[in-house]
């Protein structure tokens, strides 16, 4: 009875899942799914992005269990922002998402950020209906995440490990948690990030870039 | 309909963790959970309290998603472990500490302490039957997690901040984060910590030992 319902519960998100991607294709607009653990940085990375991607038209998604801080916070860095509060709930799903895209002027824009509550377990069970998922990992969150929570890791497009200017203060053995992300999801893009410093946001922001040109031009 | 499953699942789990605390009360034990982000530091908090406190005696009941590497570090700190692999779900609940509790020898013992999955949002709705509840935040996580994730925070009886070793390091406002703490949860106990200096960790373990004389003295 519990499975039963769960897998309708699953199902009728895949089918919103589906919806929207269909939706974002037609409309030539790239959406990637950012998720990590609270303060992994997400938020931070998002407003990076936004304002070293000024010639390109984004809109973010904000996910979050209360509070619309993430969203001031995207405005502030320059890119209209809609925030969603969940009110308890652990992760977004595709039908929240394709509320919200129901409210938000979508004309003419090329990216369409993300950003899942803060939850390493649960959002990566929910498909949104995105092109791209992208983990958020943090060095002080230790060299062992992708081990001790693998769905995440493992049903993911790409991983930003961020807050690298921290590396000198912590033990973090950086081969070693690339290690296990290979071992996870092989396929998976890899970034190393510093909000701080700005290394490595540039690559990110090139590595979205193109994914939008190869959408548009089909 | 989904409600009233979601009740029921509520209310089996209540119930469980009563009859947990009950056991508890009757050997004498205090129990303890602690909750908090992927990375927060609970399973080093845990080694140091099992270093300190050697004249108590300890077992630790780990849950997580996958591995057994937090057991085996506590083991090593010298209590005996106890490691729950929820398989993907992403909180402990009542009936899994009941079944550890039937497999794990707890004559004698002083204490239990619970690491529950990291995860900020989902084990705070599901009580285990621990005496009290305490929420592990790390100073990279950043001063406003209590606001972004307020039901953990407000549905305990203690805050560790943990990490205080990298305040230098970090643009962390501590007053503001004890701040949001107080407002959600006024009767919270305050802890500070760092488990590379050591810092705060004997405040701790005093705590526990007088909770712990206070329910054996009745």
């Amino acid at each position: 009875m519990k499975i039963e319902l769960m897998t309708n519960i699953l199902g009728d998100n895949d089918a919103a899942a589906q919806a929207n991607q269909e939706f974002f294709d037609a409309h030539g607009i790239l959406a990637v799914d950012f998720m990590g653990s609270p303060g992994s940085g997400k938020t931070s990375v998002l407003e990076q992005v936004v304002r070293s991607l000024d010639d390109v038209t984004i809109k973010v998604i904000e996910g979050d269990v209360a509070t619309a801080n993430d969203a001031r916070r995207i405005e502030e860095a320059g890119a209209e922002a809609f925030q969603i509060n969940t009110g308890g709930m652990c992760h977004l799903n595709a039908p929240m998402i394709t509320r919200a895209v129901e409210r938000i002027s979508l004309a003419a824009t090329d990216l369409l950020l993300i950003e899942n509550v803060g939850n390493l377990v649960c959002p990566a069970a929910f498909k949104l209906g995105a092109h791209f998922r992208l983990v958020v990992s943090s060095v002080p969150e230790g060299d062992d995440k992708p081990e001790k929570y693998p769905v995440a890791f493992r049903d993911c497009d790409g991983v930003i490990l961020n807050k690298i200017d921290l590396l000198p203060h912590l033990s973090f053995d950086v081969e070693r948690f690339w290690d296990l992300c290979g071992q996870l999801q092989p396929q998976a893009v890899q970034f190393s990030t510093s909000c701080v410093t700005g290394e490595g946001i540039a690559q990110l922001c090139q590595w979205l870039r193109e994914r939008h040109s190869k959408l548009v031009s089909g």
